[in-house]
């Protein structure tokens, strides 16, 4: 417990891609915990693309960061004291806590973690937050029915790749696009796509789109706006239905592109459906059960990227947002147990 | 029945918005009606903003044109001679037709008109395809609730004028936007909307939508796509309802307009949902049953322009096109009655 406490603060607001000086790494005092709190020792740092909407400022349906304030996101972690009867000293721990070496939150905020389960950092990525993203909206929203055609946008991704899954596990055609011919593989030869390709590399999305899915699109998993969702409304079949789940490829534009095939909507009376993973807790317990199940099955894949050290939280922000690498990327602060 | 037949054909596909020499009107036989087939009068025939897609081609959702063929939509007449037993001489009756003088018809394609529940063209108006998309759109996908904010584009149009007066009836604030100060004043003196503007004369949509809804934007209505649908996304609530019943403002565009704004749709969890009024025939009788009964108590207004003849019917469908006029747009060839 020498050992200094660091965070990270956001440190200036980005106009578009950010930058390494958005980031401030900077010391901060030793928590202790008082009645009903613990002390953690940060373990990993989930990176998810939604956090860029919050780097911006205020937003609709997401707190912004404050400048000059710590940033947060899920984490996990490891007790290292506690003052709450629900959790003891080497407890592995989740919650949405600042980006902080050591961090004190009541246990009422905390989630125990269960080992046995999956590894400790997959309990903010395939089992977190991005896992039940990706189950409620293509379950509740996109409703997939055997035999019909799913297509996934950033279909290598977290939330991506755990789509095209389910999907295949429910009897589904499953293709999608992914930014690297390394992604593509994985979706193809890991998670079971019946296709995928590389939009940076095809010469017509729509075209692409149409090879992947020559059935038509029942059901887009809509995880990046913009050409792409254009190229998809294009074939979109009767009665579609597009869960929005997130546009990252317009989080770093000061305007967003033009989309100019909503017509389509109308004339496939299809359904766009914008959701946020909170309003769903109530699909919890199904969610993690189910995915958790398949994954001890071996019928769930999914990738980290793990980027080491606070020191290289602000590099790994900025890779997870361009896409860099393949798999969740989480920041390893710490070993995984005492 | 010395009197010649003629009708309308597609002369040439449009590129943009119509221009006379789209149409031809032209010769063509006097029928006959064989066994189960009735010979009609036409009187009105219904010019609807959905039918300059077919002129285009073939569209995912409605037949196309055919070049050199006749067109056609809801049209009211009266039974010259029916070898239907179902009908008899000088019934009024309304069906699909092609845009002709007379025209003979199965029986089962047509429906009789009752006279005493509104005046005959209300029948292909207010009460007919365009009253009940209205309906449905509002009630079965827009749900509007008591105290909730309802913002309806071509608000004056007759689909439009019809879901701001009955989303009144269900309690809700309405406002709106129409193309002409004469649409805004029948509105807000007839309609009983709580806020209308003039799109065309507004400094900033945007900043009027918001004035116009102080409150943020619950259900909106959609008849007109573009800049519009960009200016109601910036003021949609949580959990808004975009029911999607056209984008008239992009039809004669040959590339539609970007929207921008979409990522308002996560944000929000909304949900936009287009739909095509032929797909629930199922609420047909409570349609018509709601809304003639509003008609008799006054608690309903509806406007017609009336273009005479049928040699000035091109000029009344880019008329339509337009928006020149206040009123559902509808051209009579013929007296109601003989």
């Amino acid at each position: 417990m020498a050992e200094k406490n660091e965070r990270v603060v956001l440190a200036k607001r980005p106009e578009g891609m950010p930058a390494l000086d958005c980031f401030r790494i900077e010391e901060t005092a030793m928590p202790e915990p008082s009645d009903g709190r613990v002390l953690i020792r940060t373990i990993h740092i989930s990176l998810d693309p939604y956090l860029r909407g919050r780097m911006t400022g205020p937003q609709p349906y997401v707190s912004g960061y404050e400048l000059d304030a710590p940033m947060d996101s899920d984490v996990t972690g490891q007790v290292l004291a506690s003052k709450d009867p629900a959790f003891a000293e080497g407890d592995h721990v989740m919650g949405f806590l600042p980006w902080q070496r050591y961090t004190v939150a009541k246990g009422k905020w905390l989630r125990r973690i269960n080992l046995a389960v999956a590894p400790l950092s997959a309990h903010i990525g395939v089992l977190g937050m991005p896992g039940q993203t990706a189950y409620v909206g293509l379950l509740d929203f996109g409703r997939p029915k055997e035999g019909e055609s799913v297509f996934v946008s950033a279909a290598a991704s977290t939330v991506g790749s755990l789509v095209g899954q389910i999907a295949k596990l429910k009897g589904c055609h499953v293709a999608g696009s992914a930014g690297s011919d390394e992604k593509v593989a994985f979706c193809l030869d890991e998670c079971g796509y019946d296709a995928c390709f590389n939009y940076k590399t095809v010469e017509r999305l729509d075209k692409a789109v149409k090879a992947a899915c020559p059935n038509g699109v029942d059901v887009y998993f809509e995880n990046v706006g913009g050409p792409m969702l254009d190229a998809v409304l294009k074939n979109i079949n009767q009665n579609a239905r597009i869960p929005l789940c997130g546009m990252i490829s317009q989080y770093n534009l000061v305007r967003q592109e033009g989309v100019h095939n909503l017509i389509a909507v109308l004339g496939q009376r299809a359904t766009i459906k914008g959701f946020i993973v909170e309003d769903h807790e109530d699909r919890r317990e199904a969610f993690f059960n189910d995915v958790s199940r398949w994954i001890k099955e071996g019928k769930v894949k999914y990738r980290e990227h793990v980027a080491e050290g606070l020191e290289n939280l602000p590099q790994a922000f900025i890779d997870m947002l361009k896409g860099t690498y393949l798999g969740k990327m989480v920041v390893r602060l710490a070993p995984e147990s005492i």
